[in-house]
């Protein structure tokens, strides 16, 4: 079974319409509703929902809490997913102070930092010194950490990270960062999206000119 | 001439790698030097030069300093790039006194807010109330907005954007968005993308199970 970014990436937009659906009062949704509301084809719908088993009726259609169900189960969203954050400057912050991800089934457990000025065991979420990192990934069987560190310094944490048991780095240093151990990385650079934007922007007119 | 995404990604990695290469006193470079520092083949390093018409030295590999003013003319390097910040929440605030932006020759020249609270023409950026936009979008030849709305507004903003002017659009709202006018968007959701890696880092292990 081959599971791509794409196909958790319509997984995650099926629930998304899933539940908008359900609070206008859905019972029953059809692919050709699924396919419409994500701008894909209804036979891409029924294919994803095989990957997973997940079958309709014998009417037709899928039951909108049944799916709803399989979809919070595969996205892990029936336990509560802790994260931590690699760098306290102000973007790092600002996530911590985030409170949207309670919501979707994820907590940030701690950040973590090299400046000794940062740690901060006071606040709601501590901020501890990067040498605790494997005892809290430890504590709170943590998977996946988002990393915002300065470029300069990406590259080597990643090696801390994995030591430490971080299976998944969601990266926002502009660099692209590739793992040589088993981590999973996403480069996620508000820089490097914000270049390519520019790119096309500024180039809307070249196909008239060629 | 048909530009993906990720051609000028590679191109702003390429341009990221010279200017290291650069300051190691690299003064000509192997399009296999390039290949193997951003894990691609060299052949696929000189394919994406030839679509932009650069071009080897008689005898062979790139002059670090032309294609380094090639690259920069391509990805508008060369002049300012202004952009505004949609939403002046914490993350709105976080990305407007991030001073990162400016090494990389982008400036973000306002924020814009519904919320009157969030209204402050003192600071070093101003903040706005949205019904000023298509003033700024004009008088600082603004093509990008970066949107940190939540979920609920940002769908309904998008053609507020299209209508000052905006043509490309940097959504941090969990919501993937489409445009039905001619705004490029680019979805860049850290809920969706930690969705995503949650997944795998859950599932590692089934490639044993299956």
């Amino acid at each position: 079974m081959n599971i791509s970014e794409d196909l958790i990436r319509r997984m995650s937009n099926y629930r998304r319409v899933l539940y908008k659906l359900k609070s206008l009062g859905f019972i029953n949704v059809f692919s050709d509703n699924l396919g419409d509301a994500l701008n894909i084809s209804s036979t891409q719908v029924r294919k994803d929902f095989s990957m997973f088993k997940i079958t309709g009726k014998k009417k037709g259609g899928y039951d909108v809490n049944e799916i709803l169900k399989r979809l919070n189960d595969i996205l892990g969203k029936n336990q509560v997913q802790n994260v931590v954050v690699i760098g306290c400057g102000k973007m790092g912050r600002a996530l911590i102070n985030y409170n949207g991800f309670t919501a979707e089934g994820m907590k940030i457990v701690a950040g973590f930092d090299t400046d000794p000025l940062l740690v901060d065991n006071a606040g709601r979420i501590p901020i501890y010194d990067i040498s605790e990192l494997g005892n809290v990934v430890n504590e709170f069987n943590v998977k996946v950490a988002i990393m915002t560190v300065p470029e300069s310094s990406a590259s080597q944490l990643i090696e801390v990270l994995e030591n430490a048991g971080i299976k998944g780095i969601l990266n926002f240093a502009p660099i692209e960062l590739k793992s040589r151990g088993n981590c999973r990385i996403h480069n996620l650079s508000i820089i490097l999206e914000l270049e390519n934007m520019i790119y096309f922007v500024n180039h809307l007119d070249d196909k008239i000119k060629i």
